[in-house]
């Protein structure tokens, strides 16, 4: 070993994740996680694929057979969805107002599509009319929505989009990696095609696996094209055969990621002991006393439309003569607490906020808007609570 | 929810797993997994992934920048080499004698390249003599070989195949699945281009993640593309920016696996303190401890050569007879013990030792020789000690 420095043992600080994921982990998933190892292809681990399938349709609330977790991140389950519905030369309409939306557009031409976006500022939710416009306009195959854009925390408008989806007669792909467990959101009364989202937000399991799921048209899709897959490791007909072929006639792809997936079964216990409309008016209620909290102290949130704001990514922005940066460093290192910066054009300009799953409590709020308000008043900007209406961002 | 079925607590039995992996994890590795988990951007990670770069460096022999895990299993480790590398109309030569030999040309032609296969039965190594024929009328541009057949057991000539590599200026990449940390390998000493691995085997890790390595050359290819990767999620261009970006100018990707990174940097210490040749000698000597148990009994090992029988992955042929299932279920439900069974052409016919690892130990080969004599005698095969050459396996 070139050095001691590498055989150091693991000890990593303790952290409140209230960034843009992974957030902490539920007690009860580390225990699972732990839990002994078997094999892929264990009569018992079959079992628990079963039940972890079962209890991601009632978290997704779907019925469609088709629903597993991808071996990979949420970015995973992203190309998982599009590479199985593209091939090349498909019309692809996709809703752009942040970096996920612009990362669907990379992965659509990668696999031979071609885009036709719709695009909004990052922020502003994308318009109904002028998807509905773009709609008429285009033979597109597939319409996709992020549904939580963590880069902005917004809110796209899934329910709406998922009817004109319907009457134009296009597959529906929605993102909603930041939004399963946090967000309204119901796959089959939305009219959704194919639904991903990751573990390592409202679920508080480890980052790693991609839950998703396929409607029976999409799978139709899929089942008639004319080309290979281009990903052997995604292509869903193949996994399909390993998580929904039935006790007895699963047919071995790739290992799966057993402890991730032992985790992510006891996360999805959790959420739905908890009852997921009760989950959801709890993310919205936090996130309320948050933005009470960030106004309060003269700040502003990205999104000014109330309804259009993610309870469970939430986006403030930095004032004027404020260092984002060194606000950010020292709530991490002085106060243990971790929020997100800005990605791509928002750089430097706001600070994400994450309040997801277990980590949406008032206790978590209140710790970090004491911790900002200490690190504001150090860089000279005045947090006195304001009255009515808050005033311009100035320091 | 629609039963107490699916909200049982999750309890695994506990099994010995001497299959093709996964296999049991270190308890050191166990207790990494559970450490506070921090952001994947946040200074202490950073630190960990320079860590488990190192730590993987020393492990593969190489100097090679360009080394990480991928954030998938082992297949996923597959196609990021290989879609890298590929553009539409290359040729490409794969030795071919199992079922990932098989999986590397399906995921070849999805990505456009264009096969030549080197092929032989399954059980039998690959042979120079017929790589270096086809590489002499080929233009490939690169050569693709698994080093330990996870499916057959069969070690390839991985070092000897190397020198024809040099010989012929083309690209060498090596499948180190079920070889790394437990057959000799050298990265750079063999003048292997690119390779994988997975983490649970070997390395004693979850499954989840597939460490990687690039060289230069193989990166400058990469860097000279005429078009883009077509996979996003495994585009090494960009995950190296993540990856060996430097402390201060990392660029986001996809979320890491923050907790199977601590597992895996946890078990790459663990390997390096044994040493890698200790490493080696052991998975040998029990390996031997193993063949030496199963020819007593009157059985046979699939592959003929001892110096091709991979010491982590060790096939016994079935005997006539004997209901191969039977006895790994009853190993499995009686035993606790997990050994494979026989993939593709192989289904039935054998069955699949995996010990590796800390599951490298004389005292487990002593405990599954005792299960599967009993097992064995169960069926009425006669398993009284042979004098001499083993006989024809006969019950």
């Amino acid at each position: 070993m070139p050095g001691s420095r590498l055989a150091s043992e693991l000890k990593p600080p303790r952290r409140l994740l209230l960034g843009p994921g992974p957030s902490n982990l539920h007690p009860r998933v580390i225990k699972a996680l732990t839990m002994p190892l078997v094999g892929h292809l264990d009569p018992y681990f079959l079992e628990v694929m079963d039940e972890t399938t079962e209890l991601l349709r009632e978290t997704f609330r779907t019925s469609n057979k088709v629903t597993f977790p991808i071996s990979g991140t949420g970015s995973a389950g992203m190309e998982a969805a599009l590479c199985n519905l593209i091939e090349d030369g498909d019309e692809v309409l996709v809703g752009v107002n942040g970096l996920f939306g612009e990362r669907m557009v990379d992965i659509i031409q990668r696999y031979g599509g071609k885009c036709i976006r719709v695009e909004e500022e990052w922020g502003i939710p994308l318009s109904i009319e002028r998807i509905e416009e773009s709609l008429r306009e285009s033979n597109a195959k597939l319409l996709c929505l992020v549904h939580v854009e963590t880069s902005s925390g917004v809110v796209n408008p899934v329910k709406e989009v998922g009817d004109l989806a319907k009457k134009y007669n296009v597959l529906f792909l929605v993102d909603a990696v930041s939004s399963l467990g946090g967000c309204v959101l119901d796959v089959d009364g939305f009219g959704i095609d194919v639904c991903y989202s990751g573990t390592q937000k409202c679920l508080n399991s480890p980052p790693g696996l991609s839950p998703i799921t396929f409607s029976e048209k999409a799978m139709e899709v899929i089942r008639e094209r004319k080309s290979k897959v281009k990903s052997w490791y995604f292509d869903v007909s193949m996994i399909e055969k390993y998580w929904s072929g039935g006790s007895k006639s699963r047919f071995y792809h790739h290992t799966a990621p057993v402890n991730l997936i032992y985790a992510l079964r006891e996360s999805l216990r959790i959420l739905l002991e908890q009852g997921l409309e009760n989950s959801w008016k709890r993310h919205r209620e936090v996130s309320e006393t948050l933005i009470e909290g960030i106004e309060a102290m003269g700040l502003e949130m990205l999104v000014e439309a109330q309804r259009f704001r993610a309870p469970t990514l939430n986006a403030v922005k930095t004032p004027e003569g404020v260092d984002e940066a060194e606000v950010r460093r020292r709530l991490l290192s002085i106060h243990g607490i971790e929020v997100g910066g800005g990605l791509g054009r928002l750089a430097g300009k706001v600070w994400r906020v994450g309040l997801m799953g277990l980590n949406a409590s008032q206790t978590n709020v209140t710790l970090l808007l004491k911790a900002l308000e200490q690190e504001l008043i150090r860089q000279g900007f005045n947090t006195e609570p304001r009255e009515g209406a808050p005033k311009p961002s100035k320091g």
